[in-house]
Formats: structure tokens, C-alpha cells, sequence
């Protein structure tokens, strides 16, 4: 945690650049820069686009206080000119991009960023920082809501992730479709709705397990999820249900075989008379073992790591590549990257019953425009001004509709192609 | 980025245990906490402590301002007597703990935290999540140092974490041995050194790559590195030596098959009369890929993604778990999980030469010492008064003598067991 504002998460060689293309009079020329991934985490169907609100926040308070410059040109990083550029610098570009829940595929230009070379390449860190995390941390979340068929999840992650990463990570789950979050800032932020009773050492913390859930159903009443793993499950079951009585919330197993667990602490629960009380379970859920309880008689999830590291996949690997210079298209050529020049245009075809079908992106013009597209770019800042941007409940809710729009099997957590593929077309 | 302090970075559920403790009158009893991992990651050898010194700081900043407060008690979380105890809460206890920079293997006790239960239970999503992502980044940038045999390691994957976690994650790279951060905000923190010159982007902003050589050589001097793989990188390095001279200081190549190119930029640069020409090489380089080109001609390599993802295991699976009530050890006991009750004192044993051989961890007790033993834990805060710690360097040198200090299969990169055993014993 700092006091600092975002300006110095910025690599050295932004401001090196800057520099140099401020002295050789190449620094107000007019550019555009689009992020996109070359491809998806090995097998991964779909990638979501998710930071997006946050990143446009701290774009607008993206300035290089009086110690910031101070401490750049006392480290040599900036020259005396620079330092007075970066004094007065705010972004005064415009900014377009995907919807936030918006799904995307290798080579959607998810975000482009235009203005002065200078203005826009200052932003290249900070941008991929907070979408490579954020679009990791939400495909994963992504996946576990589908594998939860419509079972509510909670994210309880935090404690796996460096402290603000987990305050992201608690938002994109949210966004992905997590009904809670453990974490209270995410609560504070973001108005996630928080979750949480009690853990393992509150029953070690007093004499025995009965006395603990007297102590917390004193306090939290009969409508909370006690906690019945620290020593034997069944007597654990037995004594929340003698205490809190058979109207008790939940109940909560966080570790065993959880499919075993589940089915005995439901026909336990049920023989006790405790029939509407719920079963939680936890534990390094991801989302092939939430597939995996699918048919037990589990009603809501608790997961952390899997989201938090993004499941195998902790960055989404998208890159800021410039493609643009004074309308005229720019690419590196000393590989075979799928780096295609020009500002891109980005629209979803569908059929008529609203599946998508493909994406078809057109470089430098506009697409030829079919009756089901939906164009997938809208303007987030123009001239330095964020416009009306959706609301997280907003997002999230497009994401629901977006993975309720492609193919079936691109919701399959097996490994496999793209749910739709994307095809690059030249201008009309 | 957020001005809000730490104390929100905390789990729902640590809040309710307070209320609910605090009204059982339980809150008060003396407690023992401690943090460990219960394994390492899949066949890693050794684990590297990470995150003290950034740890301590937000705890001596754990504090809930009225607005926290007020948020906790609007939401339900915590009712009027808790929100009073929130208010005037700050850390009063003892923590003790491995020093950063430290080896730990399975069941390693890195960080004890003792205090009343109320007191210390608030500190755990803060303690783990610190810990978690610092030792995760650490682990993964001590193998990349190792497999560099001393060649030096710029940090360069702020782009690929979250991003604050990259500002945490260019620190334990440098603790780890790192001599770089492409980091701004690491430099201005924590003082270590930043690198970094040009992008592709500055390449493809200028009419050509000479006229880019030509302008960052003007502004930065020959004693700056110049990327040459934009186009054809044959072409780059002639263009760059064109255009600084012989003393050029470096090159670097981002692309392309690494090893062959390193050889081939080799020859070239000799051949140029640029044989003090540094080569540079970067591009998804992880531990093994480090290895793969001890025997090209690579002066500094630059590594990124692996390093903030942890290279695999972007987590270190530690735990903090209440162990001791009241002077009396406690332990759940639902699953053969290897929690041991008590607060454990932990010495590593050595040869005469200085080899370790093993840990020897004691329960509740004091280790039958041996000459060439040395105790692991250290006093941070006493009573609430964080004791002196040292500074970063002095445990990046640590770390380095720690390494020295392992059998030499400890450092080998290959999967394995932990570098020196564990031993748990009873006390004396």
C-alpha cells in the first residue's frame, strides 16, 4: 500500500524513450497503440476482458508529482526537458476498447490507445499490468461459474495474492459472475457483497467445537455457516445442529473428499431435521473440482487460489504494440508474430438466433456490416475525457449474456480451439 | 493504487471471529500464530523468504479509520462494540520470524505472530497475502540467479503481474540477486537500481531504425543499449555500430532463437570491431531457459513473466495457523494435515565447513544445540515496537550466503527433494 500515485508503475525505458523522441521532434507524432494476445492460455476456449474500469481510473490520475519528477531526474532517468514534460503531462488522447465482460480471442484489439507517441507510451505499463491480471484472474472465475451451474460461488483468494492484486482479483470475480468476496476492501471499492464466519482457529480458540458455535450463533445469530471440519465432521455436523437447531444457515467443509463429504453431511443433516441447511464447501477449488461436484449435494462454493493465480494461468499475456504512425501502419518484422499494422476495427458476426459465429477484424477501414454484428469498440476516453462508463453490475452482466452467445462447446473446460474463430478481412 | 491504509485487506471472516470472541470474552486469551508451508512447490528444493520488511511496515500502517469503520458497521460486518475495539486497535504483540533472505523448507515456522487471539487474527489475509506472493516471486528469482552463474539479471515483468504486485515482485528480484528493475516505482521505494532504454516502438516511430539509433545514441550517449531486432537483426547490430562506434556499450535481442542469435551477434559485433559490445538478451526467459544459454556468448539476461508468476507457482501455499492457546499447544485434527501444535523454535545444523545438513525444529521448546547451529528466528516487533530489521541489501547477501550454505543438489534446477531435511524433535 502506498500514497503514491500510479505514475511511477511504468517501466524505465517508457521515460528513455520519451526523452529521446522529445529532443529528436519525434514525440508529438500522432500514434495508435492496440493491445491484443497473440493467443490464449494453452486450451482455453475464450479470454475475458476485465480492468478496464479500474485502468481508467488510474489513468486519470496518472501525473508525475513534485517527488516522483524529482526522484527521475535525481536518478538520471530524465533530463531537465523531459522532467518538465512529465510535470505537466496528462493523457489528452482518446482511448477505445471492448466492453469490460466483453469475451475476446487471439488478436482482438481489446483496447486502443491514441494520442502522441509520448502520451500513449507512457501508459504501456501500467495498461498491461493491470489488464494482464485482471483478464487472467476473471477467465479463470469465468470458468468455475460455468462449472458451478448456477450454484453461487465466493471468492475467498486473498490470502494467495499479493494484498492489492487480491483486491482486483475479488472484482473480477464479481464481474465473472461470484456471488461474494471475503475481501473487504473489494466490499469497500467496489460494493461487492462480503461474505465470511469463521475459521479453524476459532474452535481452537475455545475449550471445545460446542463452545465455538454457541459463541458464534450468540453473536451472528442462527443464520451463519459454522465451520465443522476441525476435528470430526460428523460430530462436528451434530453439534452445530444441537446448538443452532435444525433452522441453522449452513454448514461449511473445507477439507476430505469432498464428494464423500458432502453426500454424508447431507443425509446427516437431513436426519437431524436440519433439511434447508445449506452445504458449503472450500478447499483449492478450481474449476474441474467444482465440475466434479456437480451432481453432489453441495449449494455453494468457496474459492481462492485457482482464481486468484488465474488456474495455470496467471497472466493473460496481452502485449501494447504500436501500429500506427501518423496514418500510416508500422510492424515489426524480425519475427513471424501475428502483428498486423493499422488501427483495427473489431466487430462479432452471429446468426440470426444470436450465436456468435466469428469475429472479424478489419485493419485501417470499416467492415462490411452484416444484419446480427455487434460492433465490439466503444469510446472510453476522448481528448483526455472518460465518457460514461458501465457499471461493474453492468459488466458482469454482459459477460453472462456474452458466454450465453457463443458456441456450446466453447464453454467446455477441456482444452480445445477458440469458441469462434477470428477472421481478418482488408477494408471495403 | 489506493490511499485507503491496509487494514481492509483483510477477510470477512477474521472480523466476525473478533465479534464474536469479543463477546465470549475469549478475544483476550494469549495466542501463538505461525506462518509455514506444509510443502514446497512440485520438486522446487528450497523455498526463500520474502516480504518481511514490506510486512512490517503495513502492520505498523494496520490501523481502521473512521470511514473503514464506518463502512464495517454500516454493512452488518461489525456491530457498535467491535467497530470501538476496530477503532483503537493497533498491533501490541511480539512477532518473531526467519530473516528475509532466509532458506525455508516444509514445516519451516518463517514467521511466528503471538498476542491476544483478537489482536493477531485481523493480521492473517495481511501476513499471508505479503508472504504469499514475495516468497513465490523470490523462489522463482533465486533459480534464474543461479542458473545465470553470475551473469547479471535485469527484472523486466511489470507489464505481466498486477500492478503493485510488480512493484513487490521487482523487490524480491532484486533481494534474490537480481542487479536491475525496469521498475520505476521499485527504484523510488526501495532504491534499486532501474534499467531500461527502447522499445520497438521507438524503432518503428522513426522513419527508420537508423534514424531511432540515431536519436537515442544523441540523447542517452554510446553507453546505452540499442535493440536490434526489430527488422533483421544482422542489420540491426550494423546499424547500431554505424551509428555509435565500437564502444557502443550494448545490444539487446528480444526474438528468435536466442542461442543461435547470441552466437551470431557475437561474430558480428567482433567482426565489427565492437568486441566490448555487450549482448543483452530478453524475450519469456524463465530458469531453465537462463541455463540453456550458459554457454552463448550472453552478458545480462532479462527476465519478466517467470519472475511474477513465480516461474509455475505463482503462490507459496503458507499458512498461518493458530497453534498455541494460553500457553497450550492446539491442533485441528479432521485430515493428517502435518499442522504440529505449540510455538516451534527452529535452528539449522551445519557442518564444520559450513555445509547445512539439516533443520531441527522444536515444539515448545528449546533445541539441544550443537556447535555449528544457528537459530533462524529473530525478533521483528516486541510489543507492539518493530525492533531494528535490516535493510534490503543486507539480506540480498544473506540470501547469496544462504545458498553457499546448501549441499550443491539443493541448487540443481531439476525436480527434487528439499535441499536438507527437516527434523522435528522434542525439546531437551
Amino acid at each position: 500500500m502506498s500514497t503514491l500515485g500510479p505514475a511511477l508503475l511504468t517501466d524505465h525505458y517508457e521515460l528513455t524513450m520519451v526523452r529521446a523522441a522529445l529532443r529528436d521532434g519525434t514525440a508529438d507524432r500522432r500514434c495508435v497503440f492496440e493491445v491484443f494476445s497473440r493467443r490464449l492460455p494453452a486450451g482455453r476456449r475464450y479470454g475475458v476482458v476485465a480492468g478496464t474500469g479500474r485502468l481508467l481510473e488510474l489513468i486519470q490520475n496518472f501525473r508525475f508529482d513534485a517527488d516522483e519528477v524529482d526522484f527521475l531526474r535525481r536518478t538520471g532517468v530524465v533530463d531537465e526537458f523531459t522532467a518538465r514534460w512529465l510535470t505537466d503531462y496528462r493523457f489528452t488522447g482518446d482511448i477505445d476498447g471492448y466492453a469490460e465482460g466483453e469475451l475476446f480471442f487471439p488478436g482482438s484489439p481489446i483496447l486502443t490507445v491514441s494520442g502522441t507517441f509520448a502520451e500513449c507510451v507512457v501508459l504501456e505499463t501500467l495498461v498491461l499490468s493491470v489488464l494482464n491480471h485482471d483478464c487472467a484472474t476473471a477467465a479463470a472465475a469465468a470458468r468455475m461459474v460455468t462449472a458451478a451451474r448456477g450454484r453461487t460461488l465466493i471468492e475467498m483468494g486473498s490470502r494467495r495474492a499479493h494484498e492489492e492484486a487480491a483486491v482486483a482479483a475479488a472484482r473480477t470475480a464479481y464481474l465473472a459472475g461470484f456471488g461474494f468476496t471475503s475481501n473487504l476492501a473489494a466490499g469497500e471499492r467496489y460494493g461487492i457483497p462480503t461474505a465470511g464466519t469463521a475459521a479453524h482457529a476459532f474452535t481452537l480458540l475455545h475449550e471445545d467445537e460446542r463452545a465455538a458455535f454457541t459463541s458464534q450463533v450468540a453473536t451472528l445469530g442462527k443464520d451463519t455457516t459454522l465451520l465443522v471440519d476441525t476435528y470430526d465432521i460428523g460430530q462436528g455436523i451434530r453439534n452445530a445442529v444441537a446448538v443452532a437447531g435444525p433452522d441453522l444457515r449452513a454448514i461449511r467443509i473445507d477439507s476430505g473428499d469432498l464428494a464423500v463429504m458432502a453426500q454424508q453431511s447431507r443425509d446427516l443433516l437431513d436426519s437431524l431435521g436440519a433439511t434447508e441447511t445449506k452445504i458449503i464447501v472450500s478447499g483449492d477449488l478450481d474449476e474441474y473440482a467444482i465440475a466434479a461436484l456437480a451432481a453432489e449435494p453441495v449449494d455453494m462454493y468457496g474459492a481462492g487460489t485457482a482464481v486468484v493465480t488465474g488456474s495455470g494461468s496467471p497472466t493473460a499475456g496481452l502485449v501494447y504494440k504500436l501500429v500506427e504512425v501518423e496514418g500510416r501502419p508500422v510492424v515489426k518484422r524480425s519475427e513471424r508474430k501475428a502483428t498486423i499494422g493499422g488501427r483495427k476495427v473489431a466487430v462479432r458476426r452471429h446468426k440470426p438466433t444470436g450465436t456468435a459465429t466469428e469475429e472479424v477484424i478489419v485493419p485501417q477501414g470499416v467492415p462490411d456490416r452484416q444484419p446480427n454484428d455487434r460492433l465490439l469498440q466503444r469510446t472510453y476516453v476522448a481528448g483526455g475525457e472518460v465518457a460514461t462508463q458501465p457499471t461493474l453490475n453492468e459488466s458482469r452482466e454482459h459477460l453472462r449474456q456474452c458466454l450465453i452467445s457463443i458456441p456450446w462447446e466453447g464453454l467446455k473446460l477441456s482444452a480445445g480451439d477458440p469458441a469462434i474463430p477470428v477472421t481478418v478481412v482488408p477494408a471495403d
